[in-house]
């Protein structure tokens, strides 16, 4: 404003921004509840009758910016998104990335591209659409079967596709793009390249018999408004994102080989760890994440990390998201909790695993702690449940033996994950319910995490995580019932554990798999790793 | 319409309604989706632009006929809730019915009139309005302190009440109020008896200055419609639907003694129908709700059943709200099961419990059932959960294990229950969380049932039930802890229970409760329904 400069973040960054704005003469405003628009009442009260709003239609989806917008209205406050008053003042704005763009070989996308257009344009034709808009990078690589580089971690690439009745247009940086065997085959499958920056011209273009299928959470404003007032709109979730969220037998049977090889990796590395610092040498966080990253990628079809690894010792892994900063080196000592939350893209899927670590002599709490947590993540592991159930449903199966004591978590259980793709990719998820939420169900062939945490600021943080999948259980006179097979391949740390608090069915359950996580991982060892996963995975006795 | 009659209902009533509405004319349509209003779209498919439609105001609530007008409105259809078009053509309509009102005593209402009638003004206040209109029976009688026998099985009479800043206005058939000492009570407190018509004056006749509060969900259209445009309308929930939900340590000691007469009728009732049955003595089910109800007399403060027994032997249990019908009264056999849900309405609280019993030699199945839903009332019973947990994030717990099973059950698995008022009460309950439903936190002091089921149609239906109150369990720097106190006091029958299923935690719960059960019931009972008591607590070893 003329004589105000605010920013509104969430407590995740409030020490951060209290750093970074301090002498700025920007106020930070501190949200209270996570996802909730505090700011649109702060501007609906300070605002005054006939001012103006000015807002990158760039920056907001479609739906945010409507959201403003009519809440503003309502006080007879104007907005304005197509300018762009920061880009006035940023001179030294950095460009666009220009990473590569890579075909995700069919032997791994276990799909012809033509195939999925076709399915594409029928679920088009269901909703009664003509042509369909996407912006959501995920969506777009899925469909095209091509991956990129421009986001870090996320193998996606910065493009729009408009997909026609008769030819699908696909906006990206042409410099990306060089291979001219794959130009062919994308121009056989019918896609034609246009620049980035095209998309506007194309939308404008649109003649009046149009209809336009796109989703307005996931395209941004300034996009929205380029659409003419004669084509009609279709808003409706992209039909790619539930398509690429049930994963194919295929793709299953890849990623399984996939996380072979990743619990390969890291059994090496955990080893190397283990011993290490039982044998006195000095390793920090940062060295953690350096081990667990070689040895991945020693593994074939590896391509790099899934997200930031997060390796927290002690009280450090009390932070949930915690960054190991290169400045402070948080070195490892013989007692103690070690927390790794680590992941990989792989051509044949993405993986994401947390496994906690004891160091040498533990506390009653952390053992304890260790304990119900591992109990929270079989029982959700073992679940059973119908058909039509989804993951809000199904949370605190995952929570009661941690409520039991008296603790809690504030993340959520699970997320979706992408096929060489985003770690995070929904619609599906494992959170409590959230009043006014939608309830997706799970279905077969979804894959999500399972990972329950406890975290005791300045002591210690827990957090045991499985990628699994959702497997058909079978039918009975009440319907068809689901169950999870846990695709991870990696023990948990037994010497951490309360045995005794086991029950028989928990015992079994972390036997079970500990059995096949040796039968299966053992053969791709040296004899030095071999012996401590053998050690690793013996079973518990009652 | 000119043309057609059409009776829209659930699945509930398909036969009933398809034996009734034979040669009526009126066709059956059946709703798909339970509380979706199918006939909604109906009526703006088979309705014109122009066309009106009458609906009496008095049997819909403001917000539903609101909702119908809005959906018909888009398409230039006209409502019209002013004309009661079967009131006309009805003309042996019974009148209202006139039960005596009587007063709730302070001993057992645990509370003085004057004081809730002026924790409601704070309220009121607070929500920034004058008056307050309420229409639900439930709620006025707990404010009021009175209770009726107008609606069967619940203790409340037809009314209105007006609360002013000054005057409360009472709107009743008078001729229910003839007690001059009690009627003197409720003038000292500041109550004006009015007749129950008188209530459209008194809102017609509001000044320009009032700010009317009520729950657009609990009053009729009828009502709305004679409030001035003038009056500024506060909508929200009644603010004594939460202040009666969570009840005080002294109504809960007095629905404790009430739970001992409860669980002491019950056990003489059972004990006459085990041994009956075992000694080839000819009984029904319908035997079973006179037994049941007969015993309940025998108990002080008892004022009647809470609601209609359901009293199912073998395959009629499978229907969860099955009534048996006097001119086909099924004999009771030795073998199978025997399901009882009854309740009753005492001074000092409203009890709802389900019982099943073996009546001799049971099938596999019948055992296997039996045990899975009593495990997942154990689970739920001994959860613990933090505040802010509601009834639809902790549903899961209790159908975890009959889901294991590859089983489900299609109804709730709680609700809330009035204070010796209706033995279904919310605003919480427990149920599957619904996509866009509200999540009622659980608070201590709120009463709820927990009622998990299993129905195999033809063969035999199961239901446990207990009635729990929720409780303090302590804090930690996780926050506030709740858990369920068991309130209901009768045996399960350890005799259909497949024990070796049991794990050490789920028999420790059992164990405790009938240890409880016995200790408490025990002193209240002659020999020989002790000794039957006695061998139903035994505990079970491993």
């Amino acid at each position: 404003m003329a004589d105000y400069a605010g920013l509104w973040t969430d407590s995740r960054y409030f020490e951060q921004a209290e750093r970074e704005l301090t002498g700025t003469g920007i106020e930070l405003q501190r949200l209270r509840v996570a996802h909730t628009p505090e700011h649109l009442s702060w501007l609906t009260e300070h605002l005054q009758t006939g001012q103006c709003l000015a807002c990158s239609g760039e920056m907001l989806s479609r739906n945010a910016a409507q959201q403003l917008q009519d809440s503003l209205q309502a006080k007879g406050i104007h907005t304005d998104f197509r300018t762009d008053l920061p880009g006035w003042v940023w001179k030294q704005r950095p460009a666009l990335p220009t990473a590569a763009i890579v075909e995700h070989p069919e032997a791994f996308a276990c799909a012809h591209r033509g195939d999925r257009l076709q399915a594409l344009r029928i679920t088009m034709q269901q909703a009664g659409a003509s042509h369909h808009l996407l912006s959501s990078l995920d969506d777009i690589a899925w469909i095209t079967q091509l991956r990129g580089g421009d986001i870090e971690y996320n193998p996606v690439f910065l493009a729009h596709l408009l997909v026609g009745p008769d030819s699908i247009q696909l906006f990206i940086d042409p410099a990306k793009l060089s291979d001219t065997d794959l130009l062919d085959a994308l121009r056989a499958d019918g896609l034609v390249i246009r620049p980035y920056e095209a998309i506007d011209e194309a939308l404008i273009s649109l003649s009046r018999d149009t209809r336009l299928l796109f989703d307005p959470e996931r395209i941004c404003m300034s996009l929205a408004l380029r659409i003419p007032d004669a084509v009609q709109q279709i808003e409706a979730p992209n039909p790619s994102t539930a398509m690429k969220a049930r994963k194919s037998p295929c793709e299953l049977d890849h990623w399984r080989e996939v996380m072979r090889c990743d619990g390969a990796a890291l059994v090496r590395a955990f080893r190397q760890i283990d011993d290490g610092v039982r044998a006195g040498k000095t390793l920090t966080e940062l060295d953690v994440d350096e081990i667990v990253t070689r040895e991945r990628r020693r593994e074939s079809n590896f391509v790099g990390p899934s997200f930031a690894t997060i390796a927290g010792y002690a009280g450090n892994a009390a932070l949930p998201h915690y960054q190991a900063l290169p400045e402070h080196p948080t070195q490892l000592q013989p007692h103690g909790l070690l927390l790794v939350d680590s992941g990989g893209q792989y051509q044949g899927g993405t993986t994401d695993i947390t496994r906690v670590w004891s160091l040498g002599p533990l506390t009653d709490q952390e053992r304890l702690d260790y304990t119900v947590v591992l109990q929270g993540m079989i029982a959700l592991s073992r679940a059973h449940f119908p058909s039509g159930a989804s993951g809000p449903q199904l949370d605190a199966l995952e929570r009661a033996p941690i409520w039991a004591e008296q603790a809690d978590y504030g993340h959520g259980t699970g997320h979706g994950v992408g096929y060489f793709l985003n770690v995070h990719e929904g619609p599906h998820g494992i959170r409590p319910p959230s009043s006014g939420g939608t309830l997706v169900p799970l279905q077969t062939g979804m894959v999500v995490s399972i990972e329950p945490g406890l975290y005791r600021p300045g002591q210690h943080g827990i957090r045991h995580e499985n990628l699994v999948v959702v497997s058909d259980n079978g039918s009975s006179e009440f319907g068809q019932f689901l169950a999870f097979e846990t695709l991870s391949l990696c023990p948990f740390d037994t010497r951490a554990l309360q045995n005794e608090r086991f029950s028989a069915t928990e015992r079994n359950w972390l036997n079970t798999y500990h059995a096949r996580v040796f039968e299966v991982l053992a053969p791709r060892l040296q004899a030095a790793d071999r012996s401590w996963l053998e050690a690793r995975c013996a079973p518990l006795s009652p």
